[in-house]
């Protein structure tokens, strides 16, 4: 389905006749050797950035907000697989979104080509998505290869990051699972990490780590050999499935019949409810990565950054002289090192030292820099006094 | 003038007809005996109370903020000293303030008696607003007692402090210049002191003392003989214009002027502009009480506070549990001994120790306690960048 509007130019496929019309070549090795390699991205547009309330927002979370510059995560993740630079290896991707942020998706990438548009009426992490994003992709040819990444990252350096996914693409070729582990540079408790071995462009995943704690962390980035686990892959589509029928047979069905039932719906392919609501929900990393033998590493080392709070958007963010992040109307006397953020009030600090100050629509946070992580209590104690309007 | 509008019943002198009718007694000695200690209230409505900006503006200073409980300072000041309790002791006040808020005072003062409006066309300071009061007070009885209060001043037991004025009047009618002092319960910078002999209710004045130094304050709380300057006085009519003449001729002179040029505007009095240009702006303090050798003090401890802060406010307000002093739509986590105050937008606070965060009109503060009274350097800084608009 998605190979027929590959080769369309600027063809996002957002006109049912377009799809499966025939006009399109019908791509298989022979197109991809000739176009260079060939890529189907598939961003995956999920997850609500609790601990980055209250600018974001249940009915606009995270990867829709402008977090650093002008476009939204969303968008600098389909510039970075799919803008000119990225064209020679990258096909228009598939985008799989739950069914509420349907408008929003298509409006912040309007005028962009779309593989196809894929709707979940309800999340069911990232297992099943991989499924249904193998499926669409492996339709015409079934080694083709998916990179699979969240559209709620940040990277600095996109042309690296190209780099090393053209760098890993033999491996996947070959049959390898492939992960893309960030090289720690500070004890990071809040991601899981990869152990590997050897010093290659891919390398054979040791084993992957849960959570660690401070000691542990510490420990992980002295040995240098640990990596945080970045939630991006790279695999052929057949090798997915097969590796999903082998360790999460239960995923691969029920992902296989909401793509079998599912609608179209103007343009995007709306899956099946009752054998979405069948399926278990869980990340590709617990279902396939962690189990397979196949599964390799590449290392990244391209500014990465999950802008998993505010400390981590204070740090990705420019600052000024005084290490502070500002945007918006502000006041900064005596202020150093903190993140200040107003959609509209002017906001005054005064010795402020490592603050983070978010106004938006009507919302005033205010914690330390070194509490961001806790941001989360906050949306609990809103929900438990029942001010779900604010969530 | 105000003296024929005393004894009329809830009498404000707010139409030009009535002042000087002639149907009211004419106070004297015997009717000040016969109606027990008649004293004129003078209630000072000036100040910027620029360190509680954003919460005070030029465009509504302190004063006329409901900053404690439901009435504004000034309506606690006019309530301290003209509710029914106060009825028996004091006469109607003479309220002065700018020309710019006549309009609030009006509606904050609407329904009490009205000794007399006066509307200054610009500021300068006490010592010529005691000259204008002193004349208007004492136009029927010289030796008429006034009581000078500024209206941006908080206190806690207000009939605490009627008694410590009633204890104080008979020296002041003998004579002697009062001024009031706040026993200290820290070692307070922000204050100038008053060192007083010996330990009755009235206590001949040593000295007046300049804002001390941190080592200096801490030294007059521990000597206990030192006490705050509140800027509260009691005194005849005649003898703070003796004084003024003997030590400061020319606000004597120019004030008087001022009143003389004054024209009736609805009801009001508002002095020459060009008469109060011509004169010094110079406090009672230094004018007067700092050169008089008829200067005592009458020690009060009755929950005084000058707001002068928001470290002040926060101490003089309710507080949770935690310490926290907490109005409009606020979410505290592991918040503790902050003032949190919004006219609007929600305001959640994680993990805030001693913070201050002030939601007002569009403008949100955040400081430190310890360094509430810096705020003014944000005003200054607004005022370097040309946002007069946010003053």
């Amino acid at each position: 389905m998605l190979h027929e509007a590959r080769d369309v130019e600027g063809g996002a496929a957002d006109g049912a006749g377009e799809v499966g019309s025939g006009h399109a070549p019908r791509p298989g090795p022979l197109v991809r050797e000739a176009a260079g390699l060939q890529i189907t991205p598939v961003i995956m547009v999920g997850g609500a950035g609790t601990r980055l309330w209250p600018l974001s927002r249940r009915s606009r979370p995270k990867q829709f907000h402008a977090l650093l510059g002008n476009q939204s995560l969303l968008q600098t993740t389909a510039e970075r697989v799919g803008g000119s630079a990225a064209a020679a290896n990258f096909l228009p991707p598939i985008v799989v979104t739950g069914e509420a942020h349907a408008a929003m998706v298509r409006e912040q990438l309007e005028g962009r080509p779309l593989g196809r548009l894929v709707l979940e009426p309800l999340g069911r992490s990232t297992a099943p998505c991989a499924v249904i994003a193998a499926v669409l992709a492996g339709a015409g040819d079934p080694e083709a290869l998916i990179l699979l990444l969240p559209s709620d990252h940040f990277i600095a350096d996109a042309p690296g990051f190209r780099r090393a996914v053209a760098e890993a693409a033999p491996a996947a070729t070959a049959g390898a699972l492939v992960t893309f582990g960030v090289r720690p540079t500070r004890p990071e408790t809040g991601y899981g990490y990869i152990l590997a071995q050897g010093q290659g462009a891919v390398r054979p995943v040791e084993r992957f780590v849960e959570k660690p704690d401070a000691a542990t962390a510490a420990a992980y980035l002295a040995d240098g050999r640990y990596f945080w686990n970045a939630g991006v892959f790279l695999m052929r589509a057949d090798r997915l499935l097969e590796e999903m029928g082998r360790y999460r047979p239960h995923i691969l069905q029920s992902a296989r019949r909401a793509l079998e039932g599912a609608q179209e719906v103007e343009g995007a392919l709306r899956l099946d409810r009752e054998a979405l609501e069948a399926c278990a929900s869980e990340s590709l990393d617990y279902a396939v990565m962690e189990q397979t033998t196949r599964a390799v590493m590449a290392p990244i080392d391209v500014g990465w950054s999950d802008i998993g709070g505010f400390d981590a958007l204070w740090e990705a963010a420019a600052k000024d002289a005084g290490g502070n992040a500002v945007s918006g109307d502000a006041v900064l006397v005596d202020t150093r090192g903190s993140f200040v953020s107003s959609d509209g009030p002017t906001v005054a600090v005064l010795g402020g030292l490592e603050l983070v100050v978010v106004v938006r629509d009507g919302v005033v946070l205010i914690v330390p820099r070194d509490r961001a992580q806790d941001v989360k209590k906050v949306v609990d104690e809103l929900r438990t006094r029942g001010r779900e309007d604010l969530l």
